[in-house]
Parts: structure tokens; C-alpha cells; sequence
């Protein structure tokens, strides 16, 4: 029998970081950091582990950790969602975008997504039986191309994903953008997931804008995020959902089928630290400084580079040194001058390919410079 | 918009343990233990954490870690899986059932399920679009009806979905169950999820039946097991299966989306413990004194009990002390006595009450002591 779904092949990241590996380039592709944890947080899991916490979670998370969920997002959107009834913990932001799309999409349902999107939303779409309708955001800056949004939208349309900061351009979404948004859905039931996963990752003083700022957004939306950027810890899969009540129930109910529950000593441990420390707000600055060191040492290259917005992810455009297509000059870029980077066609529907490679800078001061000196002599 | 789970409410777990808290009654209802893992197994993780080792694990899990799980296999069921090919980690058994279900079932496609069962399979199926053909296990002992099965399978079966030992009722498939379902359906395209969480809970002796030592059922079955119980870890959420090449690529696929990846920190400590420590060796041990303890102790009370055959759960029929449908005894147990229990009619689609209470034994003798005197009271 055949497969449930046919055009998927082995993941870019898995493809990307094992080439790297094979070729000992340096690995700028999937987006984790080259630096450890904060050491007290290992020390707070430790912690619990020791005095046995090390049995099922409740199934939507630790309390205390909503609760500091709850405040954090308080401070910084302005909300304060209710930790028992708002606030869901999953196994990492991509449970949470599954448990979200399945929740809501029914068979025959519309989706409207802007590409290049994360890989994961079209398979979770698909798999819930829904129909993908694909925006592409306008090169080369990506932002949303707002009239040809409402074009696509129509009665079969049940859900709109918006991700900002964006993976994988570093684009991010304005005020203005939220507000056209809330217009263009103002009197439909359409709902709105929200991809906020690198919200602590905005440069330049803007603001994030989150849904959650928004009331007549946040009344019908998913607004999803995850501790693992945030606290260099993407391989806990810790994320979590703020939705209103009624869809935080629907979501629940898939969470519950999904994973039941998540890691219990981590969870208990990143309450702790939420309450001492403001990791977070510093967190801007920090990669900030690494995305202009990044671009600053790409300036000699012939790559053009606009500094990104937010992530800790750069594009940088190619053409003036290939017209390979961009995941074969990726594989060779990795073979041949020993640095990895992930080609940005692999996040369309139908592998455009407008010459961006996307880096990651989530990386040290050394392997930033070693990696831009390889770049640089191309 | 209705909900995609209608008929899904509270969980079941959910609601008997809050009621135990409420009312501090001693909590036999949800399975987990109440003594702590092995403090090794806490030190190994501490080093890995310290060591840098918390970002993303390969997406199938870490290599060390399957190559651990094939070699503990072929020691136990004489089977060597392919940790490349064949083996995959998952966030928690519950992520394995569902993206093995999600991987194989399409819309329109049946699935016999055996009732009592988990609570996920049914959902499961059925957001895969998949009908669920229920068949009940035979009472008292809650053997498989084998001829049953064979009438309510037909050209549209893909699946059935078998587990040894059993949850809720502590049932064990025999040898010869084993052959009687690969002559079922030899000639035919059906597949086997077979859920083995408590595979080192077997008691009396009994060799635990996994599909893997039975070549014609392997080459057709996806394998599901869990550190959880084994390690007294179920709140690290670390699950795996074992499958044939063709089977595991399209599973992958799905927990690709699922949750992409599992634990870093914990895959890599239980891949070390599993090489130094035979500790599943002396589980049927341990689980069997607690299970004769619990059922010695329980002999001067109303409740009927035929000890369980594995898993950390034994059934207590309690016709002799009410008529109440089973969730209102259960309830009234855990208010008034003191003691919570899981209800049986809630693995059943219809609720189907045959006055059973699930009581788990995972706990410290003088938990158990204090919960029989309770129980004997009544
Ligand atoms: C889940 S692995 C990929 C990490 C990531 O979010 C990215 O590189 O885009
Ligand atoms: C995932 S919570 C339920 C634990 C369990 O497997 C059970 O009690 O049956």
C-alpha cells in the first residue's frame, strides 16, 4: 500500500547536518546553538530528578510552569492568559503546531500559509485532510503581500498560519501587519495559528508582535512558542500553546493522543528559573551582536545579505556566484568549502528557487568567523 | 465549529487523580510508580546536560541508543533489528502508537481493536480516518476470542491492534496466541501494532510473547516499548519502536512532524545504563512480590481477584460489594474509603460495565499495606 505521504523524503535538517558532519564543514544549517544551557537550569533539573520527579506531568503541563507562562506573557504582551485554561505545555513547538492544525482543520477545510513556510505545517495540513493554499511572500524582503492574502481567502477557509519572526527569511511581522490582519478576518470564523517560537529574537528595538497583543486576534488564535530557543535547550522539546478556552479544550484533546505529557523535570526546572531570572530580555542583544558580526564578516563576500529582522537565522543571496540550483550549490558549498547552510526552495510547496541559503548565527564568536572566512573566498 | 473528538472528555487519569488529591486518598488509580528511578540513571543525564549534550537528538533518536535497544532484543526475542533501519525513538509510547496508526491507516480503512483498550487507539484511528472494529476480550480472564476476530476481519481490515501485556487488565498473550493470529491473517495484507510497554512485567515464569520472535509477524508489525515503565521514568516520555524498513520509513515520517525529535540528555543516559545495568532483568521479580503482596493482602476482602498475569495492574471485581456502574464505585472509593482506582468500563467504547476497578500495584509496600486495609474495611 502506499504511503500516507508520498513527497516526503528524509528532512533537510537531517540531510544538511549529516553532510556537514560527513565533510567536517562547519554546521549553519539546522537551527540549534553551538553553546550550552544556562548552568543553574541544569542544575534545578538535576534537582528534581534527585528529589523523584521523574513521573507523568499532567497532561496540559506543570501547573507552576503555566503559571509563570502566564506572567511572563503578562509583561511582556500585556495578557494574562489562565494558566489552567489557556495555557497547554507540548513536547516541543512542533507537537504543539500538529496538536493545533489537527484540533482545528477538518477534511476539505482551506489553510492558508505564506511560503516559504517551516516544513512541517503542509504534512500536519495534509494529514488532518485539509487543503494548503499558498501565499508566497514578495522577494526579496518577504513580507506578506496582504491583497493577494484576501484573494485566497474564502468560505472553505478555516485557518490562516502566520509565523514571526519568520523561519526561514528572518523576516518579521509589524503592527500594521497584525492590524491588516484582524481586518481581513474581522466577521468570518477564521482562526489563526501563530508561530511566535523565536519571539525573543527581535533586533533593532522593534517590538515582537505577538497575536496575543491583539484582543480581536487572540479571541481566535493559537499563539505557539517553545523554551528551547529561547533557553539554548532545543533538545528538551519543551514548547507550549496560549489559546482561548474553548480551542485550548480542542487542542488538549489532541495533545492527550499525541504525547499525553511532557519531560516532567525540565518543566519544573524552567518554572524555577522563569521566577529568577530575565534570561530572556537579554536575549536580543545577544543575538543581535552575533547577526552583525555574521553580516559584517559576509560583507567582503559576494553574497548580498539584508540583515534579518529577528531569528537567529540570515539569507544570504547567491547569484552572483552560481546559477546552481540552491540545494545543489548547498551540497557543494558544504563539500567543497566546508560550510552548511540550508537551501530555502526545500520551504515551497514547489521547491522555488529564488538563490537564498539560510544560515544559522546561533553559533560561537570562533565558528561565526571561521565559518565567513570560507565564505568570503568564494 | 464541532469539535474533531466530540466524544473525547476529561481523561480518565486526570480526573481519578485529581479526585485522590482532593480527597488525599492513596492514588492507585493513574500507572506510575511512587518510588524513584535508578540514581544512577539521574547522575548519567546530570553529565550529559553539564556536557553540552541538550540540543535537538537525531530525528530517529540517538544512534547509541538504538544500537542498545537492538542488542537488548536480540538477547531477549532473539532478533538483531537494525538500529539504522528499524529502530526508532519516540516522545513516550503514546507518540509511537499514534504515529504508528497515523502512518498506516487511511481514511475508510478498519482496525480491530481488542476491548478493553487504551484510551488513545480509538481516537487515534479515527482522526486518521480509520474505523475502529471492536472486539471484547472474553470474561472473566480476558483472553482473545480468536474466532471472533477472524469473523470481523475482511478486505477492508489494514490493521489490528494487539497488547501484551495488557492495560487495563493484566492478560498476557500466550505462544500460541501468537500462532493462531499469524495464521489468521497469513495471506492477507493486514498489519500488527503491537503495544509491549510492560514487556518486563510478565509473571509466574512466563516467557513475555513479543511479535519480534515470531519471523512472520515481524516482517508485518510495528513493535511499541517504553523506557517509562521499565525505568520507573514515565514522566521523561521516552518511547520506541521496532519495525521492518519499509514500515519505519513512512512511521518516521510521521513523528518527523509529530515532534520531530525526543529528549537529548536522557536518550544518551539510558543508552549508557542499558550497557552497564541488567536492571529489566529483576523486574518481573520485583513486580511480581508487589503483585502477590497486593493480591495476599486483598484475600480477606469482598473484591474477587484473579492475580494479573503482567503489567504493574491488577483487576478487582467488586459485584460482591455494590451494584454501582463502576466509574460511580470507583469515585465513591476514592471519596469515602479513600483509595482510587481506574474504572475498566472507560477502555470500552460503549462503557461496557463488568464491575471491574484497575488498581496499580507500582507502589511501596506500605502504600499497598495502607490501601488493602481500606480495601478490606469495605
Ligand atoms: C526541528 S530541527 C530544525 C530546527 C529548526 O527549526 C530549523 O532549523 O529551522
Ligand atoms: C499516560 S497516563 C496513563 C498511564 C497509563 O498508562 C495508565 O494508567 O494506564
Amino acid at each position: 500500500p502506499s504511503s500516507k505521504l508520498p513527497d516526503i523524503t528524509t528532512t533537510i535538517f537531517t540531510v544538511m547536518s549529516g553532510l556537514a558532519t560527513e565533510h567536517r564543514a562547519i554546521n549553519l544549517s539546522q537551527g540549534f546553538p553551538d553553546f550550552n544551557c544556562p548552568e543553574e537550569l541544569v542544575e534545578l533539573v538535576t534537582k528534581y530528578m534527585r528529589a523523584g520527579f521523574n513521573q507523568y506531568a499532567p497532561m496540559p503541563g506543570v501547573l507552576q510552569l503555566r503559571e509563570k507562562i502566564s506572567l511572563k506573557t503578562q509583561l511582556l504582551y500585556g495578557y494574562l492568559p489562565d494558566p489552567e485554561r489557556e495555557v497547554t505545555v507540548t513536547s516541543g513547538a512542533t507537537e504543539a503546531l500538529f496538536a493545533a492544525i489537527a484540533a482545528i482543520v477538518k477534511p476539505g477545510d482551506e489553510v492558508v500559509v505564506l511560503e516559504p513556510c517551516y516544513d512541517s505545517y503542509i504534512p500536519a495540513i495534509r494529514l488532518a485532510g485539509g487543503i494548503p493554499v499558498h501565499v508566497p511572500l514578495v522577494v526579496p524582503d518577504f513580507h506578506i503581500d496582504w491583497n493577494l492574502v484576501k484573494k485566497r481567502i474564502c468560505s472553505r477557509t478555516r485557518a490562516i498560519i502566520i509565523n514571526t519572526p519568520h523561519n526561514p527569511t528572518g523576516a518579521v511581522l509589524t503592527h500594521h501587519d497584525m492590524e491588516t490582519l484582524a481586518n481581513i478576518i474581522d466577521g468570518t470564523d477564521i482562526l489563526v495559528i501563530s508561530d511566535e517560537v523565536y519571539e525573543h529574537m527581535v533586533f533593532d528595538g522593534d517590538l515582537h508582535s505577538s497575536v496575543l497583543r491583539h484582543p480581536s486576534l487572540r479571541e481566535r488564535s493559537i499563539a505557539i512558542s517553545s523554551f528551547g530557543k529561547t533557553y539554548h535547550t532545543t533538545g528538551w522539546k519543551i514548547g507550549y500553546t496560549i489559546a482561548p478556552p474553548a480551542l485550548t479544550v480542542e487542542l488538549r484533546k489532541m495533545h492527550q493522543f499525541l504525547t499525553f505529557s511532557t519531560v516532567t523535570p525540565m518543566q519544573l526546572a524552567l518554572a524555577d528559573y522563569l521566577d529568577q531570572e530575565d534570561h530572556y530580555l537579554q536575549l536580543p542583544a545577544f543575538y543581535q551582536a552575533k547577526r552583525d558580526l555574521f553580516c559584517q564578516l559576509l560583507e567582503p563576500s559576494r553574497f548580498q545579505v539584508f540583515p534579518s529582522s529577528g531569528t537567529y537565522f540570515q539569507l544570504a543571496r547567491y547569484e552572483a556566484i552560481s546559477k546552481e540550483h540552491d540545494l545543489e550549490f548547498a551540497k557543494r558549498l558544504t563539500r567543497e568549502i566546508g560550510v552548511a547552510a540550508i537551501p530555502v526552495s526545500v520551504f515551497y510547496h514547489d521547491k522555488t528557487d529564488n538563490k537564498f541559503l539560510r544560515f544559522c548565527f546561533a553559533k560561537s564568536e570562533e565558528t561565526l568567523r571561521k565559518a565567513a572566512e570560507r565564505l568570503v573566498a568564494l
